[in-house]
């Protein structure tokens, strides 16, 4: 959950957020793709990451309303 | 995406092969990504979907040598 590190103070809040909304999406469309073909242990770790990324993707949002 | 049911007894593994080689190489891009925005366990997520999907990649072209 090391979403920024201690020694990195210009990193940009919306570029992490859209990247983590951006992967979330790819992700889910992975996992359609993963189940499609009967990958269920990968679908279930692509289904991980993309949890991890649309918790990130909401909790910057909710740092930064509208 | 659904390209085979979990009863579909005609799965064409080169689908699924070449599914799997696909999943790799776009979660490898992703996982750079998260690691740029500085979203370790993402990053980690996403390797570990990387890892499996090589594994199935690789597992099935031993099953079908060229």
């Amino acid at each position: 959950m090391n979403r920024s590190s201690a020694t990195d103070r210009n990193r940009d809040p919306i570029n992490e957020r859209d990247a983590a909304a951006y992967i979330a999406t790819i992700t889910r469309e992975l996992a359609a793709l993963a189940e499609g073909a009967g990958m269920e242990v990968l679908k279930y770790l692509l289904e991980m990451a993309r949890d991890e990324a649309q918790a990130i993707a909401l909790e910057e949002k909710k740092r930064r309303p509208s």
